[in-house]
């Protein structure tokens, strides 16, 4: 096996598809889409088709899409947008205590124009509580940002439920799907969310793409502001060639979606179980059911996940030990921490994501590498005594 | 003549060669940047090389770049950034009445947020007077923002002495430079900027790619919160192969520019004197030379400058009406109604951007359909009487 790549939620190779849809968008319809002339005709199609289709993914109305550069730059537009749009009416935002850095530092930002942030904490499954939500709304709750499902655990929420409440106390409901969004089935309507954001990063679209759905009654302040590109709600000349990638990305995502995923969700479990059983002290974290398909994350007690992760990688195997955006400077992930896992357990997470481009060979060939793996590190370690076992 | 585009500043094929060095990073070093394993360290060297060549073009020590999205999203990043950053000092903002829309739109927010923005005049040239803007400054200004060359009508600004100024001063000063960097040689240090936004969009660079380039000294709050990317500055998964690309662009634009930039202000000027002298009634609008080099611009008086497109475009010839950010409902350019132009004649603008696929024959090809274009469109206008020529 040359490499097994499972490193899919950090990032995914551009599919060959999507590489042939973009060709003719670099160097032939290359116009600026907001010219006059017709040479920006084809661009500006082009770009309308690709949002008809990210649409088609989410279920949700083309025109209200806005594509972005990032997830993390949807993240930041919903969050900011939304408070900054809706002051009058309130500056409490609450958000859970597992987001990604994008929601957590945009409303830590946000706590310097005056606004309040609050917290809701989750369990040691990484489940934020709804009944603890509805007590954490206050009269002044304007915004609350819970995750579709988080990267580094899996673990998805009870959404439709979460957004239910927030509308019935006419408070806006912003959900970062970025690690779920052509991973599961996504539908806003049916969540019944205000605002979804999501990125081509893990759907084997070009990189730098991404976007944020926004219902009709969403009033949002730009976050780029400028021309008239994307109805003015976001400046800068698009780029066509990325939004066209993401779009097709997107059509093939919706084909494939129902069969990726159970196939996922087999391997996932078949991971899983296969290191349960075979390797002693390990905690998996995250929902064992009520998680992403591809997902699979644990904890290997007296081992440094880093370590893990240099022994693998010269078997060819590639994970993560948490987000890619986290600072390596931080031993211990904050996702990992909120879900109060001994430091001694959670300095040894790893995070296989797997995609459309993984076998069952591959999990196989996991399952073969990583217990030698982890017992070499052990053998090594101080903290590791084999009676305990 | 197959085509004859004239319209650079909107957008610009991507070079091959550029097309060539994105390639592996599309789906071999396609790894995150950021993550642990091996299969980042190509990726994160690569963006790291490209911050390097794009340093270059500029006079900027690498690690003084932040890769954007856009240079709207540089601009927005510059003035809210430093603006909210510096807030304590004072909370003034100056711009220029003909900045690009990201600017002005940009600053309009922060009065949202408390901040006054004062608008510093032009002459009939576009031209910032200096000492006006010495003038304008106020104890509690904490930051200037103007353009180092206008897209519309090419104007560059003497910015070594404006940014002299402010430093004298202590107040930031910010260049948009969005137009001028590619097309001219641009010395961060000589111009003496604290800050200065550029765009791959005008280079054969892919779309979706910019930056800021910043000071040591300055102080600046991210646009875009979240991950350790960009040292903090700019969260998101770095866009990788667009970062190359436009670092490719960067390193053939800064061997090219000495040349290119002389041949293209040839051009220019045959152009203009061209139109000058086979048009009646036309006005020349920015400066007759310090100005960009593919940069031609005109008021065709009794014509309508998209009419005047149109009639361009069947004979394959692609120009512009003025920006291609600003709104189709808006009859005249703000930046054109800056320069005191009358609207019958604002109304006939029509902008030339060439680059270095154009040529002398395409020149040639344009002087001889323009004039017969004009001709025939004043014959229906009621505007024109031919005993005023």
């Amino acid at each position: 096996m040359e490499r097994v790549y499972m490193d899919n939620a950090s990032a995914t190779p551009m599919r060959s598809e999507v590489r042939e849809a973009m060709l003719p968008y670099h160097d032939h319809y290359f116009a600026n889409p907001s010219t006059v002339h017709d040479m920006g005709t084809a661009a500006r199609e082009a770009v309308e088709e690709a949002r008809g289709k990210v649409g088609g993914l989410i279920g949700a109305a083309p025109e209200r899409i806005v594509f972005t550069s990032s997830g993390a730059e949807a993240n930041n537009m919903a969050i900011k947008g939304a408070a900054l749009a809706n002051k009058k009416k309130g500056n409490r935002v609450i958000v859970s205590g597992i987001e990604h850095h994008s929601v957590l530092n945009a409303a830590r930002f946000l706590e310097r124009l005056d606004f309040e942030v609050a917290f809701l904490p989750v369990d040691d499954y990484g489940l934020v509580d709804p009944a603890a939500l509805e007590r954490l709304i206050s009269s002044d709750t304007i915004l609350v940002s819970i995750m579709h499902a988080n990267n580094e655990i899996g673990t998805m929420q009870p959404i439709t439920e979460l957004a239910r409440i927030c509308r019935e106390h006419g408070i806006l409901f912003h959900t970062d799907a970025v690690a779920s969004v052509g991973a599961v089935p996504v539908d806003v309507l049916e969540l019944g969310v205000d605002m979804l954001s999501f990125s081509g990063t893990g759907m084997e679209a070009p990189k730098g793409t991404g976007g944020l759905y926004f219902g009709k009654n969403v009033r949002l302040m730009p976050l780029i502001h400028g021309g008239i590109q994307e109805r003015g709600m976001r400046a800068g000349t698009e780029n066509v060639p990325g939004i066209v990638g993401l779009g097709k990305a997107a059509e093939l995502a919706a084909l494939e979606i129902e069969t990726e995923s159970r196939r996922l969700q087999q391997m996932r479990d078949g991971l899983a179980s296969g290191i349960s059983e075979g390797i002693s002290r390990v905690t998996h974290t995250g929902h064992p059911s009520l998680r992403l398909p591809g997902h699979v994350s644990f904890c290997f007690e007296a081992v440094e996940g880093e370590a893990l992760l240099f022994m693998l990688a010269q078997k060819g195997i590639y994970a993560n030990t948490g987000s890619a955006c986290a600072s390596k400077a931080l031993k211990i992930s904050p996702v990992l921490a909120a879900l109060s896992l001994p430091h001694e357990v959670a300095q040894g997470s790893v995070v296989f994501t797997l995609n459309r481009n993984n076998t069952q060979e591959e999990v196989n060939y996991v399952l073969e590498h990583l217990p030698p793996a982890v017992h070499s590190l052990r053998s090594f370690s101080p903290l590791w005594s084999e009676d305990a076992t």
